[in-house]
């Protein structure tokens, strides 16, 4: 496994924040849920354990789920002593976590087709060098993601973003809205950032402050409902959010709260943009309100951390995520460029691309 | 005290939630930090003792506050054996717990007036009687406003509010925007509310979900990020929330998160409404956006009932309250009626009766 060593010894030089890596032949993983009262690092030896973190959790974001698959695959590979029908049934078991989890899906697809024709000696071998040309692959559109909306953000700005689209849950470098936020504070633009707490899981709070905190960038935390009125007072120039699907049409479906942030970004006319990689633009899917939204256990929100914040019996709601009108949009930051209205026209120049629909 | 005590059976019987009461010459005050997890009441024999619970916020809203200042008066008269300058200390003590509180400083002066010319004999007896009469103004006007702004309550209406704005906060009742809510209930309309959490204080999760579980009005719990995607769904008919400070073009001062709820009600067509008692009506202040906010401490938004709920050391930002415009507003539900725009010009015709002047 000296390939993959030694990209990870790389990327680690280059302060990349993994979300999961290699050891020893065993997959190392952050666990997201102590994150940043605690870090603590998991030793996985067996795919059914790191199906159970995928599961659980314990790592998460599509496009970091998908890099797990590729560990996961190339764990399998490493334990199956050349019997590819091991190989076959991790697959199976990996792409069960998460059955929406269209980058997971592709990439252990892929894999998989990539081993097909492999003897059971080479079995290792081959897995490697295709996990790393992923991983490689996955990196370098996450740069240049990054690059793409670094080109929107201006010197002096202070950006908002909205739950967590960062390195944890992308291949380290910044994930998506982060990556545009990593570049353009490594472009040397003086940059500020607001984190958008996001309730009820706190995702910015706890995993975007973490990250911003590690890659020197200043923050501030604020809540959900303060976001308007510091537009008002004229302290947000910029909104970068992640994405966990665009419709046909441009529509956003990202983290509930989103759409908040983007009727006040434009009531203030402040620039929205939305980060996300290709693979989640959902054709299919011809507008926002088309999709069904998941309603999440009422706990999540009456508790905190355990402990019950209301009533007890109060009932509540939790919609996961919510719909951004296209028409609240300035740009879709991809790692093809930055799409601009009109979004049903525009977005379908990428679509043309075949390279775009193996991509993460 | 013949006339107090049987005042504050009458209350009780019709099933009034008083922030505070008297009771064997002592005053009787519900702790507002611990609801509603605890429901703690607190004692006080000495006009010092509430001047502190009204500092400390264990008594808080603005029409409690003036309650509070007329339980305060009383208490002092009581304790006073006729010597009127313990009286006007105890005035003056207790407009020193929260200056910009014009409700309290309204109150306690014209208690103090009133008692200006009596022998210290009458002393307790009259101030008594005064306190009953404005106890009962008050009551009365926070009904009549929840009688003017049932009228914009429609059967079958889900109702969002923000923050608390209920009897705790006023005069046992509902205080303002619970005070609407509660009198379209109890007219037989069938409603349902949502109240927003209110991040950081939770006042909406704890104290409004309280009160409308005494009330037996159905509620759901929600975060303030959620009613944007809630109203897209249709699932929200009307906004009523209260109000902390109004301008004289109608812009409205309340806790910081109601802008962007207006945003999104005015965005889904859902009228958008302020219930405040007319003396919150600012006429020295032209706009809203003239105000200065006051910014609170940034451990009240990185720390939880206080637990750490981000990176170590992270800043925050804390603006307690911010501004609606007065185009989000559909009325301004007050004790002489709904006010609609153009505001600049209605608000004044209240302005020209002299009774609301004194009105608490």
């Amino acid at each position: 496994m000296k390939r993959i060593y030694s990209l990870i010894q790389e990327w680690k030089e280059k302060n990349l924040l993994l979300p999961i890596w290699m050891e020893d032949r065993k997959i190392r993983l952050v666990d997201q849920h102590l994150l940043p009262l605690e870090y603590e690092v998991y030793t996985l030896s067996e795919v059914s354990a790191l199906a159970q973190a995928i599961r659980s959790m314990a790592i998460r974001g599509s496009g970091a789920i998908g890099t797990a698959g590729a560990y996961g695959m190339l764990l399998a590979a490493s334990n199956a002593n050349g019997d590819k029908n091991k190989v076959i049934a991790a697959a199976k078991e990996l792409k069960g976590t998460r059955p929406t989890a269209i980058n997971l899906m592709k990439t252990v697809d892929e894999l998989l087709k990539a081993t097909e024709q492999v003897s059971g000696n080479d079995l290792e071998a081959v897995m490697e060098e295709k996990v790393c040309d992923i991983l490689e692959r996955q990196l370098s559109y996450e740069m240049r993601l990054g690059e793409f909306g670094a080109e929107c953000i201006e010197d002096g700005d202070t950006i908002l973003t909205h739950c967590h689209s960062g390195a944890l849950a992308g291949s380290g470098y910044g994930g998506r809205a982060l990556s545009v936020i990593r570049k353009a504070f490594e472009q040397g633009k003086k940059i500020h950032v607001y984190t958008s707490e996001t309730r009820p899981y706190l995702q910015g709070a706890r995993i975007t402050a973490y990250e911003l905190e590690k890659f020197g960038i200043p923050h501030t935390l604020i809540t959900d409902g303060m976001s308007g009125y510091l537009m008002r007072l004229g302290k947000i120039q910029k909104v970068v959010v992640g994405s966990d699907r665009v419709a046909g049409n441009g529509d956003l479906i990202n983290k509930v709260g989103t759409y908040m942030h983007a009727l006040a970004a434009k009531e203030n006319g402040i620039p929205f943009y939305a980060a996300t990689s290709s693979h989640t633009i959902d054709f299919e899917l011809e507008q926002g309100m088309d999709i069904k939204v998941e309603f999440r256990p009422e706990r999540e929100v009456t508790h905190l951390r355990g402990h019950l914040i209301t009533v007890p019996g109060t009932h509540a709601l939790y919609p996961s995520f919510d719909v951004t009108p296209n028409e609240l949009i300035a740009g879709i930051i991809t790692e093809y460029g930055v799409i601009r209205p009109e979004y049903k026209i525009n977005l379908h120049h990428i679509n043309s691309e075949e390279e775009v629909m193996i991509c993460h």
